[in-house]
């Protein structure tokens, strides 16, 4: 059978168990063309509480009694498209469910010998895409400016940072917790980071920021972005991708004061990574060699079986998780 | 002697009569290479509050005692630099005062045959040009574009409407009169005009944007921004020129929620127009034959006599004034 977590209701506010159904399903049936997967890893990302929503979003709501969307790391187990062989790993979308089948268009497959698999939907996938877009083509980092961001050692953050100081610029975090900051800046090699739960968020942005702000990655939104507002340079770039402290909120909170982007000619620009499939070539061509090498590194936070998938998702809006939070459907036999 | 507008203290929100003092200085001295004008007409405009306050901003505030800054348009009545000559008429940064002087180096010379010389502080001056950069260069408007403008009827405002239409696009207005919704559609030939007193916003827009807003001038901020991220397209431009709604505040009012500028990629630009110095040829080039040819319209709201400055000033803040608002400090001999 194919284990699935479904949409059983949308959440009021924060997401509880109850919104989620474990259900059994069929195995998908493989035609003609079609390439049936096991799923090994299923993503867990903030952008999913969106889809648990039915108001107005970028994507499409996920329906009650459907299975919960996302990006998976599988292995073939059998094809009936001469482009896949039983064993090949690839990446995909099939969701929190075992088993996932498609024609493959939508599958990119994975060399395992190159990196680990497991990075395909973290800082090889569409976190890391995140963050190359975001820094990179909005951003347009120059050699010595401040670059900010905030989460910064989850699976967006983390790359942007560390693009950030190959690029030339000063690296500055923002996290919420002692550990996750040390790991920012003695792992990841950040300049600074800040506890934005325990540091006074102004004085501590100015005193680890003594030439400003000129980029700031904004995914969380809030009192973050508000104290971040205050410290801007001229001509600040503010790519925004996410707004994670706001997601379970039930009424819209309001925003920061805008003067700021008046007064500084500061730029924010919503972008959508899925917006730049484009850009996914280059993204490849410049970033896996520096996973390769090591010179990009990455933490992954990984929970065991689809079941704890619910539980595990709901930490990660509450900032629990510390690294790429995946959740391990299958044993991934490459490791 | 030389009637003087001064900063005779820092107004707490709205500005009063009390914040300004009437005086008299000398005619300034002209030495070697300068040129002395007698001001014809003094602009107001909304800058000038930041101006009066010692907060943050992007230009020096004016010192108590000061005279009052200002773009003026002025006749030469007396020049030690050839390349001026009495009766020339001129526009420069004279402030609230009858006379100025300088070497001319930040003097411009006007035709009094080509356009009325009032343009020069208008239309054809730096509120003309704000509309310009930011529709054009920051908006980027293509035809069949849906563009919004704020204070529609206004100096900024009325252009940045009218060049949307001239560039193929929907110009929609916001104004704070059916006057001047009147106006702005009778007159100045925008698609249609809202009254932000009196009409419900979000449903006054989206009857008629019904394809939306692709771009959004923004130069008000408060109530009128918030509704505007309702009703805004995927990939909307918003640049961004001013607040007067909350110049007049003691305390920074909180903005709207962000996330519309998420889910549709929208871009808010900050700018500021003597930033774009380098575009004031192409200005010049492209909108001036506009103005001469009737095809851009304006109107002036002229108020006799210095001392009636301040009441102009304050009545502006509160949108009063209807159409580019200037005082005629010296008579106009051109008209």
């Amino acid at each position: 059978m194919n284990h699935q977590i479904r949409l059983k209701s949308r959440p009021a506010g924060e997401p509880t168990a109850d919104n989620f159904e474990v259900a059994e399903g069929p195995i998908p049936e493989v035609k003609d063309g079609d390439v049936l997967r096991r799923t090994i890893y299923l993503s867990l990302d903030p952008y999913m509480r969106g889809r648990m929503s039915d108001a107005k979003s970028y994507a499409t709501p996920v329906r009650i009694g459907d299975v919960m969307g996302g990006h998976t790391v599988s292995e073939v187990i059998e094809s009936r498209n001469p482009a896949f062989t039983p064993g090949d790993f690839v990446t995909g979308y099939d969701g929190w469910q075992g088993y996932g089948v498609s024609t493959g268009d939508d599958l990119r497959k994975l060399d395992p010998t190159a990196v680990p698999i497991s990075t395909a939907i973290g800082v090889l996938g569409m976190p890391g895409m995140t963050a190359f877009v975001g820094l990179i083509d909005i951003g347009r980092p120059q050699p010595g400016e401040t670059v900010v961001v905030s989460a910064a050692s989850g699976a967006v953050g983390a790359v942007v940072g560390q693009l950030a100081k190959i690029n030339g610029c000063r690296a500055v975090g923002i996290a919420g917790s002692a550990d996750k900051c040390r790991y920012v800046v003695d792992e990841l090699g950040f300049d600074a980071c800040i506890n934005y739960k325990t540091d006074d968020l102004v004085p501590a942005l100015r005193a680890v920021c003594p030439s400003g702000v000129d980029i700031y990655f904004e995914n969380v939104g809030g009192a973050v972005f508000a104290a971040i507002l205050r410290v801007i340079n001229k001509g600040a770039r503010i790519p925004l991708c996410g707004m994670i402290s706001e997601y379970n909120a039930t009424a819209n909170p309001s925003g920061p004061n805008l003067r700021p982007l008046l007064v500084n000619r500061a730029t924010m620009t919503g972008f959508i990574v899925s917006d730049h499939v484009d850009r996914a070539p280059a993204f490849q061509r410049e970033v896996a060699p520096l996973v390769m090498s090591g010179r990009i590194k990455f933490r992954e936070d990984i929970v065991d079986g689809l079941d704890n998938a619910p539980a595990a998702f709901i930490g990660l809006l509450q900032g629990k998780n510390f690294g790429k939070l995946m959740v391990r459907v299958s044993p991934d036999p490459t490791r």
